[in-house]
């Protein structure tokens, strides 16, 4: 047996930064690591820089926390989008998926988080100062929230709400129900139950 | 819509550096660039030198292959082993699972790859001649030939023992069948007829 783990410290040091990153085990990390030694040398040091660069150039767009190579981000900047409405989100990942829908043409308002006590993160820890700023200093039409149905998406929709609701802006949040596709029966009751509930005029 | 995938051009290029790994997809690639981002400034650098100090410091050891940071491997050099005996083994990932049993302590040789005429792989190709040479050099007592039992493994076993069976050296093969732990209902036929006909005298 080795007294360390892998025949080579260098190799070992891969692995361990390949494993530190979410989602990744060690015999993944292995893997990676060994595909790594395998790669030419500058596709190896256009990983490396790309990394670095990530870290050190990207900045965050001051208008809606969107990472952005440009001082104020693509979507901010874009005059052929409604600058009137502002979806409110939890993080970049969900900027991604809506825009994928290709049905929304407003701002976003990324949060970088939502109040989860547990994980000791307040309303003061993600950006919902910046979107009662952004209230003041525009005239918005709508505000649509979209974060999650948890607890803790819940809790932080109500104090967003409490924050926002003396401005003269419509506040919305996106449609709950049974997904397209979805089968009533292996759709949960919570969701059924609403969408029942909130059942809408049939329009042919 | 973006007119492209990402609001920044830095994330895009990290995505697609991490989506160019194996087994890591579009949507794993973006969470470990959105983790990159939220890690501290000298861990992003650790993990970009980290990468490139593997694939330009770490280098092969001249006897067995093993990645290695010396001149010659830990094992190579070690003198409590047996060098007598040397263990054929396809790659580096083997030789860890066989370290990881403590069962072996002899010597290794890392083929680097199997015979493989699909894949154009040829003898040539794969450390053989090494192999030969070392058997030249040193008097060994054994050659263990661990390789796959894939069609490729069988060749390449088979091509070997062409190669080498002219030295006074006894060839051995790795025993197969069942696992221990295995139910004989859950086992192949093939590997469940090969540990009966391979049966061995019962020493209690």
């Amino acid at each position: 047996m080795f007294n360390r783990n892998y025949s080579s410290y260098l190799l070992e040091d891969a692995v361990n930064q390949f494993a530190s990153l979410p989602g990744i085990g060690r015999k993944t990390a292995l893997r990676l690591a060994l595909h790594i030694l395998d790669l030419p040398r500058e596709n190896v040091g256009q990983f490396a820089s790309s990394m670095k660069d990530l870290r050190e150039k990207a900045h965050f767009c001051p208008v809606c926390n969107m990472i952005s190579d440009d001082d104020v981000c693509p979507i901010c900047s874009d005059g052929k989008r409604d600058h009137s409405v502002v979806c409110v989100v939890e993080s970049l990942r969900d900027v991604l998926s809506i825009e994928n829908t290709g049905q929304y043409h407003g701002m976003y308002h990324i949060l970088g988080g939502i109040i989860s006590p547990i994980d000791g993160i307040g309303p003061d820890d993600i950006h919902i100062g910046e979107l009662v700023r952004r209230l003041e200093q525009n005239e918005l039409r709508e505000v649509i929230l979209a974060l999650s149905t948890s607890m803790e998406g819940e809790t932080t929709s109500f104090y967003i709400y409490r924050q926002i609701s003396g401005f003269p802006v419509t506040i919305t949040t996106i449609a709950r129900g049974v997904g397209f596709g979805d089968d009533l029966e292996y759709t949960d009751e919570l969701t059924l139950g609403r969408s029942i509930a909130n059942r809408q005029v049939f329009k042919p």
